[in-house]
């Protein structure tokens, strides 16, 4: 499995995605799932990748390919969608050359970016090679196993959030991911990009030994533990009500 | 579907479960899927369901009406285990009564409470009647969908949190599946036994419009924002790393 997340906000965009791949438990690699394309001052691109890693690889190089042909491609299409539009096309081509009755094929990218003066977003092409895109009420997009990093993710982000908190929030939902699943795992890669600067933004890679992120970890879960300490007791709500039947056997309900 | 979850603590047993029911997203249902059962002074039992509604109330109807007969049943059975193993024999011939080739029958259920001093503990009984209690390692089980309230409990649950702690813990661990999920909702029910009691614990229902969920809502937001504000800022990580190369085309990777 994977989880990769991309959220697009006003100030610009942040990816995080883990490096752990496997087939069953007992085959498990490690695999960087973050490729990023560009050209400065002019076009920037990120691309997380998620399900079959054969099919991601061969779409990947046949992006890489393309790039020193004289046809379409990233260095050269007008809008994302044509970016996204690109992506999925590829991805059906590698899909259908893949002799599989029986095994999925299937791959998930998120590509995010900006080209000149337009509007950064980030796009969710799909194994059938259609997509969809951030917006202002989905400021964040998720591939692989995203349920367990869903809910930090709902709580923190909107369009205002700073770079930075949107990127430690990607962190946070990562970790949650980690902890949970045993598919998921570090390296933990992290791309931020500035809107407008048009230039490969920040780039981190977290190892499994990090001081960075076992203090991010250590961190939140002190933060976690203090907030409890904020919330209403329950012992307040008024809705405390004991049922009893005559016999001295109760039930609820 | 549903979301039930249970805790064991050294001080007690915590139990919540949400209300809604559906086949398909336009059939949506409100039942409660939380019942207790006991002897003050005795025995005390506190069962959630997940899964096929039916099922799941047959085997309710069934364990209230062998209350009433000679048999083994919740009143009389020695241990724990007893009464896990009869809830997945209960369970088992329901499904079998059901003629469904193609309709899944099964249903999940979390038990749990304490029988005179013996320990307290919560079991959950899978669909083919096997079943798996909480432990020092593990203090909380879950049923339904389980994936978006993990990621809380693994960060703030240990045999030594006190039962309030438990509990908005619990809730808020139901707020995020809510969230998240369309077929988990309200009326939430809360349930909270304390050791040695042998009493029906205190029992909460929270209705859509309760001014306590949503003032716990409200709290843990605010208090996760401000938590961020407490985190170590990615830039103080050290692993920024840039790559580029010679004509000004860059990629990570």
């Amino acid at each position: 499995m994977t989880y990769c997340v991309s959220i697009a906000t006003d100030s610009g965009l942040v990816f995080v995605s883990d490096s752990r791949t496997n087939a069953g438990v007992d085959v498990k690699n490690t695999y960087s799932k973050m490729y990023g394309f560009g050209v400065p001052g002019e076009r920037q691109f990120t691309i997380l990748t998620s399900g079959n890693l054969a099919t991601s690889q061969s779409v990947i190089s046949r992006i890489k390919k393309d790039l020193k042909l004289e046809g379409p491609n990233l260095f050269n299409f007008g809008h994302m969608t044509d970016v996204a539009e690109y992506i999925g096309e590829v991805s059906c081509n590698a899909q259908s050359k893949t002799k599989a009755a029986d095994i999925n094929v299937e791959s998930y990218f998120l590509v995010g970016g900006q080209i000149g003066d337009q509007r950064h977003s980030v796009y969710l092409v799909y194994p059938q090679g259609n997509y969809i895109s951030t917006s202002q009420d989905t400021t964040y997009l998720q591939i692989g196993e995203s349920k367990y990093g869903k809910p930090i993710l709902d709580r923190i982000l909107s369009p205002g959030v700073s770079l930075e908190t949107a990127a430690m929030c990607a962190l946070v939902s990562m970790d949650s991911t980690i902890r949970s699943n045993l598919t998921v795992g570090p390296p933990i890669e992290l791309s931020i990009y500035e809107v407008g600067s048009l230039a490969q933004g920040r780039y981190y890679r977290f190892d499994e030994d990090s001081k960075y992120l076992r203090r991010l970890k250590r961190s939140w879960d002190q933060a976690l533990k203090d907030a409890f300490k904020t919330l209403p007791p329950v012992a307040w709500s008024a809705t405390w009500d004991q049922r009893q039947d005559g016999d001295g056997r109760q039930e609820l309900l």
